[in-house]
């Protein structure tokens, strides 16, 4: 396997573009990431699209070849890729393994999704896709309902506390005031998340990630291509893509996704790092609670710890490793196809150390992208360039 | 890059399953290719699964997980890969190139669609996808309107009549009466199929593919894997994939897919073969015209006399080279996802001799899939297992 750096990121910002079609948000985060890399486009010689419900929402496909044809790409392979809510995980994935392979020597990698545009029942209906509704659907879960039972199941385990699970809604809303592209930053009072509208008990409004419009996009390149990027180039390290169980009853605990579990342990067994070697985390923030159990299921935080680590800030700007200072899906938003690959963007801004919540002395990153019930995992483990 | 093999196909029958779950179809199909291929189900490293609207017409994504999960098999990628009509072909070639570039010794590729249950508006909104419909929606044409501009065209040009066309309907239609996987068999008159259903002048109803459920598998393995398939294995040689102009307007030539020229050349160029050197094709003839282009985009047939080989029998049983000897998309049927995962099921039982309609002494199949406006193309190349 060769060496891959990226070289090139874009980004739109995450909220409503009611009247951009869904395409050119596509275009204008592939652009900025062609730009950004300085690639000749002739060079780039494949085009991975994440996105998971441009069908039902924007009634259109083939999104792929779209974006490579309005950005003038050559005849190349372009191809979407779709895994629920890690759909833009797995198509960074692909493009690291395009260029690891020997493949390509240039790979862009783009993730775009458009929602705000539709009524609630109409996007509460498409992300059911990523349910097996036949089976979970009679049990009348939804996503907050499976989140819910986690906060539940976290609680009478280890003890968790609402201030805890709050304490993560705060940080990251935080976060995403600094942020621009954030969609909903804020900086809140336990009152104030405690007091919003009830969702699925025990989760409130707050606690939950809104739709959102958005896209990001990067240019990945063999190691050993000479580079025009004025930019450092990122080290891509390892990804790892998992499955976990694809219905509700069949994870064994829901304090856990195995997915996550399983694509960590790949990635650290793959780059020699552990845990405690990584600097910067974005990780699939959902809902609230779901940053606590996918920190201690990465190993970022010790088990049934997560809670406790968010409130003493252990997990802010200055503790032993920050999560989420992009705002995360809770605040910066969750453009369903765009976040996983709006988290490598993230991750790259710390690396260059030119992030709006700067992490001093960031050196390792780590994304990790979970979707629908566990069924998908990505994580990916990035490093300043060398 | 290693040499590849499949090793074991499975597939439904193409038609109604109004009361199968989507997820069913593709457990069916996968799970004869894992018994065909005798693979241990431990050491398939990864899932690919074509598949194009089953979010708009079954509520459902993450399939490929879903899939793997049902079939039991480990916590491995699972991706789902969509390129419009050439869902499945992408499908077969990531698969291909996961075991070619070393990454897994097995991997099952699947490719599902479940159409019959929806209505024809549903269906038809949901094939539009395949199009840039805020550009190409504009100026009123749908599918059969761009074929039937592609057969004035080349009525036009070289002279193509409706006599030829009709051969083209006829072969396929004649081949699907004997293929007892194919939805539509049936013996037809010229007569039959002029007097049938005008659909967009010039097309008529037999000169169009039909909506279908359907799905077809299949197991890739590494060559220098042992196998304990009773079956011989066939050789993958090559799988190219390649864009087209995403809108009609971008098209120079309505007589030509310049992707399929493209990925033609490419798979010519990698293999060493010759148009000539190819015994068996599985082609997209998503309409009848679509046959006699894409044959000679391919270089199977000279440019121009697609028609005149077709009513010369030339492509037929017992011609130079057989074209959809499976009944193509016009008679087997087109489940989208499923059929370029389908085409190369045909071409593995045409080169395993055990065809329904077999080509005496099969040696080099070829399948090429066609998504969307000509915006996606795959063409593989197969051999006789050596």
């Amino acid at each position: 396997m060769r060496d891959v750096v990226i070289t090139g990121i874009g980004s739109t910002v995450f909220g409503k573009h009611r009247d951009l079609p869904i395409e050119v948000l596509a275009v204008d985060a592939a652009a900025q990431a062609i730009v950004d890399s300085g690639v000749d486009r002739e060079r780039i010689g494949a085009l991975y699209l994440g996105n998971f419900v441009s069908g039902p929402l924007n009634g259109k496909e083939v999104l792929a070849g779209i974006v490579a044809d309005s950005l003038g790409l050559p005849n190349i392979p372009c191809t979407k890729v779709e895994g629920a809510c890690a759909s833009g995980g797995i198509a960074f994935r692909h493009a690291w393994l395009a260029v690891a392979s020997g493949l390509c020597d240039a790979v862009l990698v783009v993730g775009v999704e458009k929602m705000m545009h539709a009524s609630t029942v109409e996007v509460t209906s498409a992300l059911n896709c990523a349910m097996d509704n036949e089976n979970d659907g009679t049990t009348g879960l939804t996503f907050p309902g499976l989140f819910g039972l986690a906060w539940v199941a976290h609680a009478q385990r280890y003890g968790t506390t609402r201030g805890q699970v709050s304490a993560v809604v705060k940080k990251n809303k935080q976060f995403g005031v600094t942020n621009t592209l954030a969609q909903m930053g804020r900086k809140l009072t336990d009152n104030e998340i405690e007091e919003s509208t009830e969702i699925c008990d025990p989760l409130r409004l707050f606690d939950c990630c809104p739709p959102s419009d958005g896209a990001a996009a990067l240019v990945l390149t063999a190691k050993s291509m000479k580079s025009s990027s004025s930019q450092s180039p990122v080290d891509v390290l390892f990804s790892a893509q998992t499955r976990g169980a694809a219905r509700i009853a069949g994870h064994p605990d829901m304090c856990s996704f195995d997915a996550t579990v399983q694509a960590a342990k790949l990635a650290y067994a793959a780059t020699g790092l552990t845990p405690q070697d990584v600097d910067v985390v974005e990780l699939h923030d959902c809902f609230s609670i779901a940053e606590i159990v996918d920190s201690e299921d990465l190993g970022i935080v010790p088990r049934g710890k997560g809670g406790v680590w968010a409130q003493d800030g252990r997990t802010g700007l200055g503790g032993e490793v920050t999560i989420n200072a992009s705002g995360g899906l809770l605040s910066k938003g969750h453009p369903v196809g765009a976040t996983g690959v709006g988290q490598v963007y993230e991750v790259v801004r710390q690396l260059r150390g030119e992030h709006p919540n700067q992490v001093e002395g960031a050196h390792v990153g780590l994304t990790h992208n979970l979707g629908g019930t566990g069924v998908a995992c990505t994580v990916s483990i990035l490093r300043r360039g060398t």
